[in-house]
């Protein structure tokens, strides 16, 4: 009889009550992704094998790590799983959100799934979206009357997903307004930081009057994290080796530097649609202070984000957490 | 505080202890399934409408209220949820495998996808599939100590997705052999009716010797169904108006006929990799008994599956089982 579901069995109950210190459950995490990307299907191991590569520095991991610690700075095996399950998405958006349509083949643009297919990367982000599911649903969080972590993940993947499709709607509005722009950032990439700290705190056993804080804590960072994200866009940073720069405008997605510039500067909108060279796009928007006006709401959510971390009780959680902080920042 | 996760609320506890008859049930599911479809956002709207329309008979969710009736033929209200989920996963990865590649779009065929967008599709797919997760994670079956159907789909999601993949490993493939073949199909067609028998067995609460037979009852279904959609590719007949003939020959999709065809007339290779007209390959296929042998594979699996319905403990079950069975393989 074929009843053979194959499961990822690093969830074996005799250690899923084992503790672990944070660096040993980040090692853990990353090995762990690793692995299961370097297991994949041999035909969309090329892709997943360039995401183990590309997998960098984790920070949606190591968020949900950080919250998941309990008072002596240790977490549950149970962690690592929702760690490694939050990344997992992470990399199954990425792949689908580098599919391109027909249009932007057009236009020429050469990526991952040109090489592979679209289908291919289809299938492989739809694969890591179930690993990670997956792996969500087979958490066993001993609480009973609270909420588990894996019935709380699936419904953030959703919203995800619909705040995909929020930008998606949105491509090339030049209308979007700053407000419509900060609501689809919270559907898109906030709500996977807001998962990962509302699993952490799940994990943690934290007092039910901390859920809200870090959720809202997971919501700032994400904003913040997205922000940063969008100034690369225009200027060359460390971190722009892994971003080609002005590849969100070409492709018609909306960034803050952008709507404050089309604000600011009235001719900007006319050489868009007429067609703009980059470096003059880059200058443009530098000039109407597009990216002093982001940088300025970045800091105003930082503070936010800092007074929200200073309520939480352990030391050593806010230390790890205000590092977290500046790394979704630095440009 | 932005800490609005939206849930679909059909679920209430109050309503969870509820039973329902069969049809109730049945017209329940649909109704449920054509909101949610509707309730898409606008963006992706045309395209659930469209599935809306097509989602057709249902028969993965009639076949999961089948198995989840107890002994007076009632099912738990959560058999409906589960129904949903199902089909929405059906739906998703129906989305999913209409996109296609660039080499399709040289071959000039029109799909939904390229009306849409393959981004769009994309994004289609993967808001189905969480939607469809999120369902199934919010189950709550009341036993504690057995599997709950929220963390048994899942994994089927995963293996579902891992014979997708499979497949598309073996587009084109003329070498396909015919067990490597059944091995594609169990894992592509044949899991997600396995998905939806071992949650109907679940919800049923039915004793745990039964497992294993309602799972099997499932996977040869599948594969009856996947045997029956084959030869639709080949021949005329009053389900075909839903599916143009000879498409996933024209896709590179290997199917028994056609690899019965290739085995028992050496001159079809060659034919096939020179360009053949669509009708002499019909011709070919059916000359060399590539219909005939798929038919009585179908019957052979149609008696095993005969005989372990058979074993069951309802006569009502076995009877609306055996109405399934004709519906899976009827041309």
């Amino acid at each position: 009889m074929i009843n053979k579901v194959t499961m990822v069995s690093i969830n074996e109950p005799a250690l899923s009550q084992e503790k672990l210190g944070y660096d040993e459950a980040v090692r853990l995490t990353e090995s762990e992704i690793k692995r299961l990307l370097k297991s994949a299907p041999p035909i969309i191991r090329p892709q997943t094998s360039h995401l183990a590569q590309a997998a960098g520095k984790g920070i949606r991991a190591r968020a949900l790590l950080a919250c998941a610690m309990d008072d002596d700075h240790r977490v549950i095996r149970n962690a690592v799983n929702a760690a490694v399950a939050v990344e997992l998405l992470h990399l199954a958006t990425l792949v689908h959100d580098d599919i391109i349509d027909d249009a932007d083949i057009r236009r020429g643009i050469t990526a991952l799934h040109v090489k592979f297919g679209s289908k291919l990367a289809v299938l492989c982000g739809d694969y890591l979206m179930c690993l990670a599911l997956d792996m969500a649903s087979m958490m066993k969080v001993t609480e009973i009357d609270r909420e588990k972590v894996g019935n709380v993940l699936p419904s953030y993947f959703k919203e995800i997903c619909l705040g995909e499709i929020g930008e998606l709607s949105h491509t090339g509005n030049l209308d979007l307004t700053e407000k419509e722009y900060f609501e689809i950032i919270s559907g898109k990439t906030a709500a996977l930081f807001q998962a990962t700290f509302h699993a952490g705190y799940l994990l943690a056993d934290e007092p039910l009057e901390f859920k809200d804080i870090y959720i809202e804590i997971g919501n700032l960072i994400g904003i913040i994290f997205q922000l940063s994200d969008d100034c690369l866009d225009f200027v060359s940073s460390r971190k722009t080796v892994k971003k080609p720069v002005l590849i969100d405008c070409s492709r018609g997605v909306m960034t803050l530097p952008l709507i404050y510039a089309l604000k600011n500067d009235q001719t900007l909108r006319k050489k868009l649609e007429q067609g703009i060279a980059g470096q003059e796009l880059k200058d443009a928007v530098i000039a109407a202070g597009g990216i002093e006006y982001t940088q300025a709401k970045i800091e105003e959510y930082r503070s936010r984000t800092k007074q929200l971390i200073a309520m939480l009780r352990s030391e050593t959680k806010r230390n790890m957490l205000e590092q977290l902080l500046d790394k979704a920042s630095a440009l």
